[in-house]
């Protein structure tokens, strides 16, 4: 039976064959310390659990509003508030199954068929894949480390088409760890309001920023499209909710939208997510920003002293993301030979795109210290 | 800012406008009867919620798999195994955030631009919209009483054209509550694998019949696709778990889908669901499915006495379909005169397709025998 063309554009995550290699190597025996993880190595953070737990046993079971609860949506308004200094109305706010959820709402609202968004190469590779689902392109834009690997609106001017429809980018960004600053967000919102093109940003990494506050595009394009989550810095990946912020004229057929596409999201998710802004989660919560802080302040020097490439180190997410071109003449071969021979799992540059992909890997640093530290050993022993 | 052509075709719910209002109402001290809600009155059963709230106490927070526990596959399998008689292997399962999510599975695997598939109207309103997000149509084919408003493979013989890719049924069907025989879902069968088509059938509210069990496709099938969810029979509406099951060769794509467009559903919640299958469960579930038929069996003959039209009993989910034809020339003005002077609340038919969808009335007997019967009195004030 046939299937739909656009299926010949959607290409598996080679880290899946990664993963699934290392179970299997675990399974028989052998150690392996996990740098390919896109999530935090933490569980959810106890407040949220049993908020969630309160909720089911008061029988919150059933459907919830298609865009969120009413509670939920005005807690992140306060948050945009506390954090931001942003006055985000609380309509503008919908809530969706993660951050997934909110590019299929952004693809199907902004791209008709042929119609594509400008976006740096590499980046998070479902970006792409969203726009395909509904017969749209990702407009790839190769970036390299003189631009931290981010699509700068220089970049982005050069590359606008006919058939563009705007610009989708990341700060903090995977698989880079790289953030854009306000002044780079500005010139890109003036870039699309001069095309008259969406412009919108990937925040959800924000808050796992390091050296400097990222800042949000809400500060500097009232219209921007956002989408963030509850998985990154609020430590809840398993839970599956995230949230767009929209401008006023697109609220109302993005509900429409997600009327027809998710009914609801979990119920008692959302009302165990109303407690992360409890100050008790969030003081966790900043103490395993602390531990990731840490862990990338350790990997970066070593990385480098074992002959990755990396001019930059990366102000906040929880990747870094090594240009291995001196070490090897494919990054995917040398991912492979790194779990074979010192049972190190990293996720290969291939994944995140087609510009020198086979020149990165991406470490993740979403496990603990000590682990860290057996992986710069290994990775010693297996490249001296 | 233009937004994408599809938002001209995807219309929103008009039981919302019906929801806001009764609302609005109750706030300001009315009593309304709920007959409008398409989902059970009943919370998860306990079983489910001490499941997951276990799962969360475990730390089992992170990302699952992109299709799916294994765990649940399994439970499934053996589902279909106990129930059915039917060996379906567990990697032919796709677990899915929602039957939602699995529509949007489907209509991204099999649908290229300017294709569709056949459908019922009336019917699901978001079976269409999914086909329109990528680019196809809902072939819709007026059903009426004469074929319980079900498509036949008669029907969908005369329907079927050049870029049809299939069919789409659902058993037992939202809004009608009317089953497939097991010969006629070979009829489709039979017309499908003639025009090398594919066969998808909902079987959403299956366990919620009555008078005869109702047949699974893959009885007389083996290459149907079948939508599922724990949300009907199952009680887990809130919760956002459904499957698919697809016929082999489509399992690869669809994971390589899913993996793009969902990442994991709830990990906790599908430790959850691993408990729907144990005997306190089904117990429960079984207690309220007859609940449901006591409910039917009361308000099928009333609603007859009243002047609605119902000429044949349906035998599944909670729904009857009343033509009312006889009553108004409107059915969303009766709609709305029956909530604002008497405070009953029912869904216009408008919503569920554009055949005589002005002369019915869904009522959803999702509310216990006691609001029915005041339902009932309240009808009997507005119509005498």
């Amino acid at each position: 039976m046939k299937i739909a063309g656009r299926l010949n554009d959607i290409e598996p995550f080679r880290v899946v064959e990664v993963l699934t290699r290392a179970k299997a190597m675990e399974a028989s025996g052998h150690s392996i310390v996990h740098l390919e993880a896109g999530e935090p190595d933490f569980v959810t953070a106890a407040p949220i659990v049993e908020a969630a737990k309160r909720a089911l046993d008061q029988g919150w079971t059933s459907y919830s509003q298609a865009t969120g609860i009413p509670e939920l949506k005005r807690a992140l308004s306060d948050w945009y508030q506390d954090r931001y200094q942003l006055d985000i109305a609380s309509e503008r706010i919908l809530i969706t199954p993660g951050a997934s959820g909110a590019l299929l709402l952004i693809a199907s609202l902004l791209i008709d068929p042929g119609e594509g968004l400008l976006m740096a190469d590499p980046g998070y590779p479902c970006n792409r894949n969203f726009l395909r689902l509904v017969e749209g392109e990702g407009q790839l834009v190769p970036c390299d480390a003189s631009t931290r690997y981010q699509l700068t609106a220089e970049n982005a001017a050069t590359a606008w088409r006919a058939n563009t429809r705007g610009v989708m980018v990341a700060s903090p960004a995977n698989p880079t760890g790289e953030i854009l600053s306000r002044e780079q967000l500005a010139e890109l919102a003036a870039l699309c309001r001069q095309h008259e093109g969406a412009l919108i940003v990937d925040e959800i990494y924000h808050g796992l920023d390091y050296d400097e506050k990222a800042s949000s595009v809400l500060e500097v394009e009232p219209e921007a499209f956002v989408l963030n989550s509850f998985s990154k810095y609020f430590g809840m990946t398993g839970w599956r909710l995230g949230w767009l912020v929209a401008p006023e004229w697109a609220v109302e057929p993005l509900e429409r939208l997600a009327q027809n596409l998710f009914i609801s999201m979990s119920t008692h998710a959302q009302y165990g997510a109303l407690a992360a802004f409890e100050d008790a989660t969030l003081s966790t919560l900043e103490q395993r920003k602390g531990a990731f802080q840490d862990r990338r302040d350790y990997l970066f020097p070593e990385l480098q002293q074992l002959g990755f490439k990396l001019p930059h180190r990366p102000a906040g997410a929880f990747y870094l993301y090594a240009d291995c071109s001196e070490l090897t003449d494919s990054a995917s071969r040398l991912a492979g030979d790194l779990l074979n021979e010192v049972g190190v799992a990293v996720t290969p540059g291939g994944d995140f795109g087609r510009f020198r992909g086979d020149e990165h890997i991406r470490f993740a640093y979403t496990t603990g210290m000590p682990q860290l530290e057996d992986a710069v050993a290994r990775l010693k022993r297996f490249l001296s």
